[in-house]
This record gives C-alpha cells, structure tokens and sequence, in this order.
C-alpha cells in the first residue's frame, strides 16, 4: 500500500465491469477502443502518475510560483508535467482523429484524469489548456485552428479560460472588458482579470487566454458577450511579439499553491490583439456548451484528492499501533493498530464510499457524454438528458463532501494529519477550492432545481428514475434487497420533494421554490450516490461467486462499503426532507439587518 | 462592522443577561466582580485584542516561527503579546488572591479567551503557560510555587505541557519517557517529546515543561506515571544553566502556525533535571483533575475563530455586489448586494447560530466552573456534575462544528474565501486542529457515553434535564413555545438512544454500546446547543419590549438564528436517530481487511 494513491483495481472495476465502457466500440467512432487499449490507457496513465506527478505533489505545494518582475518562476517540474501529458496524447486525447486528437472515450479519459489528479492536482494545467482547445475547436474558424491547436495539444503552449473579473465573479453578465474592432478584423482588448488559473508561468513558450469581453457598444447583460483568443506573445511579422497581456500579481491560495492563480492586465499600453471565436454575442452562450465537461473535470479533480486522502489515512491506520481494546485493557500487551477501531474504520468507510461513489458517478456521466458523442436520435438525445440533470450532482457531491472526507482523512491521524510531513493537510486545502470552481454550489443547486429538473418538461427525470428503477430491479438477492428498497423509498421521498417545491415554482416568484436549492442539491445528491453503491454492489455480489485471491476483499469490500452508505449517509435525507418540506422562508424574508 | 472578529455586545448579553455573573460576587469568593468590574474587564480585553492581537493575525501566519541551530525565532510581536497579556494579569486571572491571582470567574476570563483568540490564536501561548502554572500550584510544593509562579504569571516564562512522544499520542498510557532519581531529590529527565506546542522560542527568558514521565522501576501503563517540572534553564549556584532540553525540530502545521509546536529532546547530555509535582504515579489523575478546564479552554478557541470568520464573511457579504434577485434580473439595473441572496443568508445565520451558541455554553459551562469553586455542598456537586457532563460537549461542538462554519465562510466569498488576502482561508486553517487538541472527537465520544452519561447513577444527566426544562417552561411565549415544544421531542428522543445504549453496555462488551460513541457526541451537541439557543431566546424576547435603537436588531438577530437553528439544524437530529438506535455493529465487526 505504500504511497497508493488511487486503485487501478478500483478504476477498472467501474470502467470494465460496472460500465462495461469496451462495449462503447460498437459505436464506429469508439472502435479503436477495445478491452486491450483500454487496459493500456490506464496502466500508461497510472505509469506516468507514478513517474511524474505522484512524486512532486508535496514540494510543488511547498515551493510555489513565484513572481517577479512581471515572470512567474514555476517549479521545473511542471515544464515535464506538462510535456509529458502532451508527448502522451493526453490533452488531445478526446478529440477527434482529423482535428489532431484521438477519439478517446471521456469516461476512459476521464478516469485517467482522476489518477493524475489524485496523484498532483498540477496536472490541471495541460487539461486547462484542453478546455481552452475545445473551445477553439468548436467554434473558431479554420486559421485558428491551425495556428493554435498543435502546439497547445502538444502542450508547447499553455491555453486559459479569463471569465473572472473584480467586479463580477459568479455574475459574468457584468463583465466589462472591452474589445475594439480594429480593420484587420482583429480586436484590441483592454480589461482586467482575475483568478486566472494557470494564467502566467515560464514552464511553456506561450500562453493563450481565451477571454470573455464585450465588443464596443454591445448589449448589456448576457447578450452582449463574446468569446476571443488573446495570446500573450502573438505573430509579428517572422517573429512572435509581446501582446501587451500582463501579470499584476498572483494570488496567495489555500490550497492547489502549485496551480498559479493570476491576476492579468490586457491591453495597458494598448497594444493587447484578441481574434474572435465564434460569433458576435455568442461567447457565453458558446462556453456553456462546454461547462458539463468542465464541471464533470473539476468532481473529478475532487474525486481524484479524495482518493488520495483515503489511501493516505488508510495506510497510516494499517501501520500506527494506538491504544487498546476497551474490552482488553492490558497495558503489558503491545498497542493494536487505530484501524481495529470502530470509529476510525467509520471515517475510512466513510471515505471510501464518498471517493469511490463519486467516481463511479463520474464515469456514469462521462460514459453518458460518451454516448452523446456517437450515438443518434433518441439514444444520443436521451444521453444528453441525463448529463444535463446529473451535471451539477458530479460535481458538486465529490466537492462538497471531498471536503468533509479530507477532513475525516486528517482525524484519523489525529495530530499527525495537522503537519506537513503527511499528505492530508494538503489534500484538505487543495480540494476545498473545487465547490467554487466552475460555479459555486449555491449556482449548482439552483441549476439542478430551477433548469434540470424541469427541462424538457421534467423528461431528464423520469429517464434517471427509469435508470434507478433497472439498477433496483436487478439487486433482487437477499442481501442487496433491503438497500434497494431503502433506496426506493428514498427515491420516492425525493419525488414528492420535488413535487412539492414544482409546485412553488407555478405560484410564488421564484426566489421562494430555490430558496433551499442547496439543501435540495444535497438530497438529491446522496440518492444519486446511494444508487452507484447499490449499482457497483449488483456487480460486486456476482463477481464474488468465482473470485479469488485478493479479489475476494476487494469485492467483498464494495459489499462493506455499500452497508455503510446506507447505513450512515442515506440517513441524513430525513433532516433534510424536514427541512425542504418546510416553506417558512425563513432565510429568504430573513431582514439583514437581523443577521448582525 | 470594519475589521469586527467578535460582539461585546454578544458578549455582554451572555455574561450579563443570559447567566447574570455578576450575581456570583453573593460569594465571598467573587465578590469584587460587580457589574462595573465585568463591564471594565470586558472592555481591557476587547482594547487589549484590538491593539497587540488583531493587527498581527495574518503576519504572524506568514512569519512562522524559524528554528536555526537550536534557536526558534518567533515574529518580534510575541514578545510584546505575551508581556501584554502577563501586565494586564490576564495569566494569573483565574488564581486565588494568596497566590498572585485575582480570582476572576471563569466565566469572565474565558468571555476575555474568546476575544483573544478570535483576534489572534497566538494569545495561546499565554494561557497555555496559565494551565502549567495551574498544575504547580494545585500539586507542587511550597518551593516550587515560590520559584515558578510569579514568572510564569508574569509572562516572563513560558510554560508547556510535555506529554505527547512518538510511540504514544492519545494512549498516554504508553509514554516511555524516564526519571532517575537523584540523591538531592531531583530527577533526571530522559525522553522525546512530540507536537509540544510553545516548547521552544525565544520570546520568554525560560520555558517550563510540566513533563509527564516514568520514574524508573515504575509500574507499567497509566499507574505508573509521574508529572514533572522540567526547565529549560535551571537556577545554578548564582546563575541559571541550560537544562539539556533540546529542540530538535518545529512541527509544519496546516494553521496556527504562529503557534510553534516542538519536537523536544530530554537529557540528550545525560544533564536534564526535573523536579515531581504532587506524588509519584500520580501524574496523569492529576493532570485529568485540570483537563475540564483545558478543554473549555480549546472549545473556547474554536468558537473564537468561529466567530472572527463569521464577522470577516458578514463584512464580505455586505460590501460585496454580486449577481440580481431572481426575479429581476434587468442587467442594466446595479447588481444587488450577496447578502441578499437566500443561500448566503443561510450561511450566515449557519456560522451566527454555531459560534454564538457554542459561546453560550462555554459560559454556561464556566458559569459550572465558578460555582464549583465559590459554592459548597450539594450546590458545588451538582455544579461539578454538570461541569463533567458537558465539557467534551463543550469541547467537541465548537471544533467540529467550527469547522463547517468556517468553511461556510469560505463559501461566502467564493474565490476571495480561498485567498489569502481575506482572512477566511486562515481561519479554516487554524480551527481544524481543535477537534485534536485535548482529546480527539473519538476520544471525547467515548468520554462521554462511556464515562459522564452514566456519573453516579446517571445522576449528572438528571440534573441536565432539570435544567434544560427550566429553560423549557420559560419559553412559554407564543413565539417560543413551538421550540421549546421541539427541544422537548429532541430530548426525549436523546433519552430513549441513551436508555437503549445503556441497555447494550450492560449485556455486551464496552465496544458494542460505544461503536457510535462519536455520533451519540454529535446528536447531544445539538440538543444541547438547542438548549442554549431557547435560554438566549427566552431573554431576547423579554429584552425586546423594551428595545431601542441598535439593541432591537440585536434581540432580534437572537430569535433569527434561534429560528434557523431550530428549522436547519435541529432536523439533523432524525439521521443520528436512525444509526444510533441501530446496533448492526457494523464498523466493529467489519473486516479490517475489506476497507481497501
């Protein structure tokens, strides 16, 4: 168990029997992706976490960037990070063969993202500039495609996404960096932005910022918003030039320190060149298109630190001997090992069954997007659905309850989990970041409540209602059918919820049905994990009819798991129905000037 | 609201109109603590924090402490806080009058804790040498009184408490550091010391260890262990002489850093002596006599920074525009203020409703405290009976809850949360070590369903919910009576778990009845946080008859959080229940082997 990480056990247990993802090569735009390639997907994954990333996730903490002089110094190893992601074929993994990339299954690549993610969250730099690529693939037009594409692929040069401004952070439709036309149909932009992850560093030979700013004289508010690619060296005439994009300062972080967050001038001696991607107005528009991928990255970056948490406090609970049984006192007796502890196999279980269930939630969204990608008419249709409703729930569960499983991670340890010798601390300041990245929880809550739940006439749910209902169907054994009946109950008290604050919704303005869209979210979110439980436990039961050898823990594992869920997690929907139940609007008629 | 990290007037409302503590000066004890006295000791604190602890948080958390050769450098503002709080006799508040004290209340000392560590967790220093000095005086000799209390009282020394080593962290059972007898009385000291937090800095003229150690020939386990006095200077003919105490590392903590914790080598020369306090093989009862203290002490920290996080996210929330109502989201019209948005109200009242109330049942249990020292006969049991049952209380819902507040805060401001411009990110920091200090949550779990619950017959518990129904049949009002109605399921439902728990201690081995002995913590938290919210409510509601001016948003903030605490918290309670009133005895029967 010795400096584990992640269990490449664990991940091929949901890719390969849980989702069966090798069954994706019927469609032709999978077909390369056959057991075989899969398997060597992820031990090359595993290979290069182990090599280049695992190794330095403490000292990049500790020996974060450093600005001087407009230069950010980055610790050397990113420059080998980040070409070794490149050099693998991993930022352009899921993209498709005739734009450079490899048509990669997200769910397959997904799963390799959370192995480099548990291993060095400063792997989010080459999947940053994925993103950005994306967008530029999506919507820019042939010559920006060439031009950038490659060398961001490769990861020569670095790609950033600059939403954020001082003025407006989660409200983008206030962003006020402006873009002016210029007659070679270029834009010169002037602005500020901030919290720019990944914004400056010397480990690449350029950066480019895809920037959201306002053409002059464009609409207020969200329409008047447009998508432009602003690089901070761009193409002179043979040579690159300065594009007049500079670093103010970084900000001093919690946590991810490796992972530079920067704030960034445009334009300050006027002479900072963006090109549009897209089309006029359409920016925010446009990137939403891709904001289910980005949110499903940062549930898996989440999932990814809570794994490592969990085999952290796990190996130390294996090795540290500490007190005794109550029930045998014996102070001339050797100590016992803390995990022979009931409450500190509590706090593994727990995290084992937070970090694995939101895994396997991941991969079901991800083999979800999958299936949008290659699949036609309904089936493609129905994919979509689903990973719209299930969107906010992958990312806001591995987040918000990572958090709570780092924390449980640092208890085990007790005193030891407060110092930097060990990796917890760290991890619970590196994953605290990720229910605020890519829209708060309070904007995932009130998207899941007050747009998912409802699309298509409420048609996204009915089809995880029908997904739960086979998952229940199939866990018909004696012992698997008290959680699938637990479940269903839970299933059927999250309908009447939802029933409930609908009902709100057709009334009273609608400040007053999202008023607890958090809380909602929350419910929502343990019912979902409770049915990837008892999905991997349906699976899990089968496969321990002929295993062997350490499989036999492994599945029984799974099963131990499963129980605790039910046991401890589904639970907390009681206070939380209680509550959601309740339209006293206590918080939303709440006079501020009471909360002093 | 600038730069606000606690309420005087919260305070004030507590110790003067909740618990009345200047009636405690009808004991001859307290009888200088009259109403202006309370009033001008509040105000010393609140100037005291404001000048030599607040200004200094966040640079005392950049500057850590350095260790060189054997030399800790501390920031220089240490010196100037430790010497501020020994002039302003803030050390020796607590003591008798004969023996340099000034027999201040508890209650009133720790109402000044709590404004200290809200401002600055490094007034730790201070007080740690306070509970050191306390053990000298209630079990050291007259010489040794004379020799180390004045200086430690002063703040000329520092003191420790020495009982943390490697092989034993909370199993103080197992500590192997040893003494040799010595032919003029003394010891010699042989051993290593972890986490020994203010062990080594150079802001004091000496440190004394208050050491737990083995004399040699000792029996095994915590029968034979001693508690020592361990300078690192001691008196020499005519000059002092080091002591062989060596400091051989510093601790990296996730927080606190200003607050060093010391890796310490005893006796490395062979030349390190220490001298016994109170009788041999006593030391651990001994120092468990003054653990109730200690452990209001850390509980009183938590809700200190509980409640500096809660004013730095309310003065966020009302600077800082963001976003518009639902509905009306007319993008030309200014952005609307974050503490207008339900979901940040709720995080609000969240963090209000937590640190206030945990400030009210340190006093609460203070208030115990002092009437144990004043009072006599069956006043002064029930008292210490009370005291016993609620200090892991006391000590584990500040911490633990602490740290969801904080992280509250966090969410509050978004990205700035996780910076380190804003104090919040700090303060999540530095509170994560308090459900460790002292006793860990386990540990405090088990204190108190294995050992408070049932105190002499069960009659501590007995005495709670006499007082707990006073409090209940005081809030008779139409407003209150729905929550006290609801306390009064909440208790009754904590009555039958703790009939049913009690049950199984008596058929089955210790371990079955305390497997969930942290959850049965947890869920008497609540209640009896639910408990002092009503007691505040009561006095709130009376007081705002007669309300002018600021007072009127200030009574009526009590019954808001009182509100919310009933509607959001309170319902958690259903959850508990369900595990705690199963005995499927699933983690202490679990394979340790399955938690892979």
């Amino acid at each position: 168990m010795s400096n584990q990480y992640v269990s490449l056990r664990n991940i091929k247990f949901i890719l390969n029997e849980v989702f069966n993802i090798e069954e994706l090569n019927q469609y032709d735009y999978y077909q390369d992706y056959d057991a075989e390639a899969i398997k060597m997907t992820l031990d090359a994954a595993k290979q290069l976490a182990d090599i280049e990333l695992f190794p330095f996730r403490m000292e990049m903490d500790k020996q974060k960037p450093k600005l001087k002089d407009g230069v950010v110094t980055a610790h050397p190893q990113l420059k080998k990070i980040i070409k070794a992601l490149g050099d693998g074929g991993w930022i352009s993994a899921h993209a498709p063969y005739d734009l450079g990339g490899q048509q990669m299954p997200l769910s397959l690549q997904n799963a390799s993202l959370y192995m480099f993610y548990a291993a060095n969250v400063c792997a989010a730099y080459a999947f940053l500039t994925e993103g950005a690529a994306n967008l530029i693939l999506s919507f820019g037009n042939q010559e920006l495609k060439d031009y950038y594409i490659p060398k961001m692929f490769s990861g020569e040069w670095q790609g950033t996404m600059a939403l954020t401004e001082p003025q407006a952070g989660s409200s983008l439709s206030d962003i006020t960096t402006t873009a002016y036309p210029q007659p070679d149909g270029s834009y010169k932009i002037k602005g500020q932005k901030i919290y720019i992850s990944g914004g400056e560093h010397d480990a690449v030979d350029n950066i480019i910022h895809l920037t959201l700013a306002r053409i002059e004289g464009a609409p207020a508010g969200t329409k008047g918003i447009s998508l432009f690619v602003v690089p901070k060296y761009r193409q002179g005439e043979g040579e690159m030039v300065f594009n007049d994009v500079t670093c103010a300062g970084l900000f001093g972080k919690m946590g991810q320190k490796g992972y530079v967050a920067a704030q960034l001038m445009f334009g300050e001696s006027d002479d900072c060149r963006g090109w549009l991607v897209g089309e006029e107005n359409r920016g925010l528009a446009n990137m939403f298109q891709l904001m289910n991928e980005a949110r499903i990255a940062t549930g898996t970056m989440a999932a990814g630190i809570a794994s490592a948490s969990y085999y952290a406090s796990l190996k130390y609970a294996h090795e540290r001997p500490q007190g005794r049984h109550l029930s045998d006192k014996d102070v001339t007796k050797p100590q016992v090992l803390i995990i022979e502890h009931a409450d500190v196999k509590r706090m593994l279980l727990f995290q084992k069954a937070i970090s694995e269930g939101s895994l396997a939630l991941l991969i079901q969204c991800s083999h979800y997007a999958d299936i949008v990608v290659a699949a036609e008419g309904e089936e493609k249709e129905n994919a979509h659905l689903l990973l719209e409703l299930l969107t906010p729930i992958a990312k806001t569960y591995p987040s918000e309850m990572g958090i709570q499983s780092t924390n449980a991670g640092i208890q085990c340890l007790g005193g030891a989990g407060y110092c930097d010798d060990f990796p917890l601390e760290q991890l619970a300041r590196d994953i605290r970041i990720n229910a605020i990245y890519e829209g708060t929880t309070g904007i995932q809550g009130m998207d899941l409540l007050g747009r998912k739940v409802m699309l298509k006439g409420g048609k996204a749910l009915q089809l995880l209602l029908a997904e739960v209902q086979a998952t229940m169907a199939a866990a018909n054994s004696e012992t698997l059918q008290p959680y699938s009946e637990e479940l269903a109950k839970s299933v059927q008290v999250l309908g009447g919820i939802t029933q409930y604050l609908i009902g709100l919704a057709k009334t009273e303005r609608p400040e007053v049905f999202l008023t607890d869209a958090t809380l909602y979210l929350e419910f929502f979110g343990i019912v979902v994990i409770g049915w990837q439980w008892l999905k991997m436990g349906v699976v899990a039961e089968k496969a321990l009819e002929n295993a062997k050898g350490d499989d036999v823990n492994f599945y029984q594992g799974k099963l131990a798991a499963l129980k605790f869920y039910f046991a401890y997690e589904i639970p907390k929907l009681r206070g939380l129905k209680t509550r959601l139940m309740n339209n006293d609007r206590l918080t939303l008629d709440m006079n501020a000037d009471y909360i002093n």
